[in-house]
């Protein structure tokens, strides 16, 4: 397991790769570009909460809008399992727009003439973060299965180290979807006092045996593939088929049944069945090009590390803020109605204990067809509620 | 592709390998053997959906009841995706029961005293009956994908052959759920005055896209695993880490959430938490045991011919009944509110097309909490219901 012996790294520092530039596309942060911080550096560490330690951490992150002078404005976005650190703006290095590009920006709902927003890549990752793909100090390879497994808290963790080099001691919010939402509420439980709102949407408190199961089987289909050399590939390329249908599976998950008829239904490929085993069915040519699409962007190890990290957390009954008896921290909990992955009842509970801490709580179930994905389409709505909620808290 | 040239097959026969004997367990057929039929000998042969032509075939099948003297009283059972002709009582060879065993026998819902019942393994599945894993007489090993493409039409076309050698001009009843229920509904759609009485259960006229979705990601489980070596493993062994994850996925889509989260929770399988890669829920558990135990009873190419099957299938609209303005069959359609993977709605689709041909028609949407398992496990609603429907047909 990774210890922190042997290891020459730089000091703790923000590196700005590429500032903000000239917009290029109205109401967008424009050009932004990673940067890194780096912590548990030796001699520190930073302690999992599996009892092992792992440093040094560096986290890939990216910032839109300034921090005000008292430090007051910050809001940290949390991101989901595939997701990133480019959550808004056009990346200089590829072009690409953010994930949330649509909710981020000036104007927006996570108005950055306003706001100063952070977001990190989560430890475990494959975008910029110590993940198991990065370099073990103590082989000089990648640590593969040698990485430790991680948890949602020891994300929520890491970015707290991130959140403290900006000297920021109160977060105005802390906002994300589907495993976002995870960190939104570990946030809320491990530092009551380090945020004014939370945010999580189209979460859960725990993942039922169903969500376990899917996760299971995700896992499942990467280790059968011969290609994963029980997590040792790196110099031999990814275990490809298995992370394919395993991101196939995922995506099933983040539609619905509904937006799948409206975007497939049963749409050939050519005019006539092939009574072959070929990909007759729109949809099945849309599934083998999203799962092959995604073995050129993400690591396969990293979908292990994290679909488990998923798995592990667990903040129902008194394991959710358990030093706290009331709290100030204002909730605006979402969810949507044909989301099948993270299901409705799921936010419901949250709303349930956030009752039993007395916290101020706003709760939609939106109406959408979208499925899971809604949190990442469903922009319009999100960005009325986010507005109104966060303008209050801004008070 | 196969053709007939060559062959050397028994004349058309049935063959009564062992007869019901004495009940080893009250209110069973008792002790039950397979039956074999072939048919499409040279120079006939089995014309497919596809074009092709297949032949010979052979059906395994089985009988509980005595067929009556104007053979009025004969119940065709229809299998679901994995299941085989043995629906009731105990199977000589391995001592199983059948897998209807609690709704087929002596005083039962379909009631051995009163009623003939036979039912056959689908062509192209791997339990008697020919498929994929057959010798393909032209070669004189198995067919692996030389095996045609079938579709239901053709499962039922096999079936019809079957019904035609015992003589029975009109069925009592055609019955079975999930892809049992669409050779009901194909029977009806083809064959109108061949039945009386048909009860689709937890079916569709046609897979949506996400249930084709679902099958391809079992299909591309199954392919990327090398040992399936494009089909032609018979000689090697089964793919069996890609058929087990295969059947893994299909394993969550059987049950519910709520069955799953009744069953499992969020039980370890250990005191604690692993933070290793290994199975720490009892879920996980569950599912490699039911993946890998699903290597040792079916075919991985049998997996790829019957959901491709399944996806073809498209009864909606005006294919259904084509030839039919007014039907004179009663149906019964039975649904169950937990189903996610053959939701209620689909069953509805049905009965509405079932109103546009007259039909007699009774609908019943189940509660249940399990799944489309429960076409299984709910059989005393099931018992109430086709007794009483079945009494009315037998009038």
């Amino acid at each position: 397991m990774p210890s922190n012996k042997k290891l020459h790294v730089d000091k703790k520092h923000h590196t700005q790769i590429n500032k903000p530039a000239v917009s290029r596309k109205e109401n967008s942060v424009g050009l932004v570009g990673t940067q890194y911080f780096s912590f548990a550096e030796p001699p520190e560490v930073l302690q999992l909460q599996s009892g092992l330690k792992l440093g040094p951490v560096t986290l890939a992150y990216e910032t839109y809008g300034s921090l005000n002078a008292d430090k007051s404005n910050a809001v940290l976005v949390c991101h989901a399992l595939s997701g990133d650190a480019h959550a808004a703006g056009v990346h200089k290095d590829d072009g690409e727009a953010g994930w949330w590009n649509e909710l981020i920006g000036p104007g927006k709902a996570l108005d950055t003439d306003i706001y100063f927003i952070l977001c990190s890549n989560v430890i475990g990752g494959c975008k910029g973060s110590t993940g198991p793909s990065s370099i073990n100090p103590e082989t000089g390879k990648p640590y593969a299965l040698d990485f430790p497994l991680i948890t949602i808290a020891d994300m929520v963790e890491a970015e707290r180290h991130l959140v403290d080099s900006f000297g920021i001691e109160k977060l105005l919010c802390v906002i994300g979807g589907s495993m976002g939402g995870m960190q939104v509420l570990q946030w809320a439980s491990a530092y009551p006092d380090r945020l004014l709102a939370a945010i999580p949407i189209a979460t859960a408190l725990k993942h039922s045996p169903q969500q376990i199961a899917l996760n299971e089987v995700i896992r499942q289909s990467i280790m059968a593939d011969p290609a994963w050399r029980k997590g040792f590939y790196y110099e031999y390329g990814q275990p490809e088929k298995g992370l394919a249908v395993a991101r196939m599976i995922g995506h099933i998950t983040f539609m619905s049944d509904q937006s799948m008829e409206e975007k497939f239904s049963r749409k050939l490929k050519n005019d006539n069945l092939s009574f072959q085993f070929t990909d007759d069915f729109e949809v099945e040519g849309y599934l083998r090009y999203r799962g092959y699409n995604f073995v050129k962007r993400f690591d396969a190890n990293s979908y292990l590390y994290i679909t488990k990290a998923l798995d592990y957390f667990d903040l129902s009954g008194d394991l959710f803020m358990p030093q706290t008896k009331k709290t100030n921290i204002r909730f605006l909990v979402i969810s949507f109605k044909s989301d099948w992955l993270y299901p409705s009842y799921q936010s419901q509970e949250i709303v349930r204990l956030l009752k039993r801490k007395h916290a101020y709580t706003t709760y939609f179930d939106l109406t959408s067809t979208y499925g899971h994905d809604a949190f990442l389409i469903e922009i319009d709505d999100e960005t009325r509620l986010i507005r109104n909620f966060l303008a209050n808290i801004n008070q």
